[in-house]
């Protein structure tokens, strides 16, 4: 293998250079389908360039479909990748890659995964008997106009009902018009970036955070600034001076994936730095509903509702299926955002917005989301009783104060790919925070064990198969 | 008002630099909300360029919602565009401005108005009850994993059954993995000006074609070649020598607005040139399943699959408000499209597909096109009677023989905004061509008449309230 030098002296990033040249030759056939890729760190030395650099080029290839990790084996180019290759023949092959996070199912082994993914509820408990009733009665009786195109910004039933709603649960300040519905979480997070990122941008996060947002930030040419977390959340006192980012994307209420509720004191601070560089944060809500030591903590955007745009989704409460979700924005954005939004897809199915609207009306949501959480409370203790009794004071606990997930830092354990490969390969998958991570090496202890979807029985089994290899 | 004077030496295209002095004006309220501003020509000769150049600029701000037109009156700043207002008290006006085609109704006014708004099928004949109990029934019997994360191509079920559909009814040749199930075509043509117009790209497109793509193409910075068409469609003998286009953008089995059904000689001169320049087609295929003189044509996608990106809709067959679309690709384009798709809103809601594919798997799609088709052919002669009888050769109608629209072509009459403001005040909406148009002026004497959802009741009072203008 070949490598285009790099070129220190171009305004390019030397990892955009290096995903680019990478990019190229795959795209080209010059690397071909299924060859393997030299590892991070020989690249990294044969290229005189730090190995973060290499890092982050092989995730951008990763995030786009480039690229595929075996666990334990290496990075390999990805089926389908070569465009020239367009015959049909190779057509079925070009599908086996997909996201990482969108596999439906796990290839057939010894024995059933057991799958500790993150941010799934539980699917079997979706109230779809009464859902169907409510479809079947807003398909008959909604007016002849909710069949044709609506309005970018959504059904007024529905961002009428979520106002009061999210006033009322999460201490959010907003009014109906100030609420744009969108297809999940993702299309929320995707407009941001659209709206805020406009030439050179900076932009700071919590590190870690979920490595797909790194993507959509970077993919517009943001300029990331990682900031990292402790178990409060983002250490605030480390935001840089200097700089003036578009945004500060933070996750307050439940840090993702780390579990941090963002202390007031914090979140001040926060605030007065967004005002003293004029910058907006970005609330990314994505599961606090389920916070079991207290009430829902309120959110962030009570506190500046002029200066920060709140994203939630009903992904966790119900179903990722439904791709609802909604952005509050700060009167100032409304107009732009609902263009773009236009321009993107014109606007969310609405009657499924109807139905929604229905349900929050009638009292159902906040009947199932008690419900879950008693639920999930109960497979949260469950989780942790088996971890403590399976590792002791070997394991410490992080983050389980609210949501779906926990994180588990094992001392003396590093979750390298091959570990991971072995882990999976003996029927249990959980998920390493390095993954999402800047900064890799303070994470790599860590592991994401989400519980939203699995039975006590399969917890207390996951857990049994994973004390067999980590105790070894 | 004090103008920026344009840089002819920058690489900014000069209706940018005015788009964009405008944009920064408005935002920071150097402009304000409601001001009038300069007219085309009046502005074209202070700053010394082509009106072509203002109106391109005055397009950009109008369908992101900084200015917004008033018939008769000219242009004027949009309310709620004033980036520093933030006070929510603001907040009201700040929602007044919405994108062109998303009003839901129409203030109060003397008569009812009778729209004549293109792409709308008939509203109360979308079989709710039907499709109420399919989605009842697939709500309780879908299984637990389809309430969790999808796929970014959609569901299988909903990709294999719509590739046979569109195998039998259009010609199309396609295996289900090229298929990506999409919110509406917006966000397949958005997608796709996203995985093709990187850098400095060329696109072809006819002239007219839905200002709202000009938009999406001309915002990630594309330079738009358009090609003047005639009642056959694209002029094909008129495709530019010299350059290499990313792609060319059609409608060939329906042109919109103008109604052309694209010729065979032109679709071999068109993928012939296609192949030359290595350049990708883009099909948009609308509304063709309603072509009233002979079967729907036969897709241009089935001539070379390799070659063309094909775009459907479930808008006009079924209801806009579904936001089902999807886009065909060549292998050589699924991995990166799924790639995007993923990073804009992981996928499109999973259920809704289910439901749609049960009912075309069903024969309720056919049922349900059929009889449309009669009802939408009677809607149309009537219409063309109506239009005869109250202005015998004195117009022209154009583009009849497809769709849910057609174009009526007056002799001496030019559809000034004057005149359209005139024309709604007496209670009848009709659309000018010229919206839609680069070259304005051989489009001014015709208008777009949309019929699907109309009664012949309202046809009648419509076209009589036309006359009474027009033959004055």
């Amino acid at each position: 293998m070949t490598w285009t030098v790099v070129d220190r002296e171009s305004g390019t990033p030397l990892f955009r250079q290096i995903y680019e040249s990478f990019r190229r030759r795959i795209l080209q056939g010059e690397l071909e389908e299924g060859e393997r890729l030299p590892s991070t760190r020989e690249l990294a030395s044969s290229l005189q360039v730090s190995r973060t650099v290499i890092v982050e080029a092989y995730e951008q290839l990763l995030a786009e479909g480039y690229i595929e990790g075996r666990h334990g084996s290496g990075t390999f180019v990805a089926e389908g990748t070569h465009l020239l290759q367009a015959a049909p023949a190779g057509l079925a092959r070009s599908v086996s890659a997909v996201p990482p996070q969108s596999f439906e199912g796990a290839p057939a082994r010894k024995r059933e995964l057991i799958d500790f993914r993150h941010g799934i509820p539980a699917l079997d408990l979706f109230p779809r008997k009464l859902w169907g009733e409510l479809a079947k009665r807003i398909w008959a009786d909604a007016s002849a106009e909710a069949f044709g195109y609506g309005r970018p910004e959504g059904r007024h039933e529905l961002r009428s009902v979520l106002a009061r709603y999210l006033r009322r649960s999460r201490g959010v300040v907003c009014e109906p018009e100030q609420l744009l519905v969108t297809t999940g979480a993702t299309q929320a997070i995707s407009l941001i970036a659209k709206l805020l990122l406009t030439g050179k941008s900076d932009v700071l996060m919590e590190d870690p955070l979920t490595y797909e947002i790194h993507t959509m930030f970077s993919l517009p040419g943001a300029k990331l600034h990682p900031i990292p977390v402790d178990e409060s959340g983002m250490m605030t006192e480390l935001l840089p001076a200097g700089i003036h980012p578009k945004f500060i994307y933070v996750t307050p209420s439940h840090q993702f994936p780390i579990g941090g509720v963002l202390p007031i004191q914090r979140r001040v601070q926060l605030i007065q730095y967004a005002a003293r560089t004029g910058s907006y944060i970005v609330e990314d809500d994505y599961d606090s509903e389920f916070r079991y030591e207290s009430a829902p903590v309120s959110s962030l955007q009570g506190l500046d509702p002029e200066r920060v745009v709140y994203i939630g989704t009903f992904s966790k409460i119900l179903s990722p299926a439904l791709r609802m979700g909604y952005v509050i924005l700060p009167p100032s954005l409304v107009q732009n955002a609902r263009s773009l939004k236009w321009l993107t897809d014109l606007h969310t199915p609405s009657l499924e917005q109807l139905v929604l609207a229905e349900f929050i009306e009638e009292g159902h949501l906040d009947r199932h989301i008690a419900k879950m959480k008693k639920l999930y409370r109960k497979r949260r203790d469950f989780l942790i009783r088996q971890l403590r009794h399976a590792f002791g004071e070997a394991v410490n606990i992080l983050g389980h104060s609210t949501g779906i997930h926990l994180v588990a830092e094992f001392a003396g354990i590093s979750f390298t790919p091959k570990l991971l490969s072995v882990i999976e390969d003996n029927g249990v998958k959980v998920y390493p925070v390095t993954v999402h991570a800047f900064r890799k090496d303070v994470q790599k202890r860590r592991i994401i064990i989400g519980y939203g979807n699995l039975s006590e029985e399969r917890i207390a089994e996951g857990i049994r198969r994973l004390s067999e290899l980590l105790k070894k």
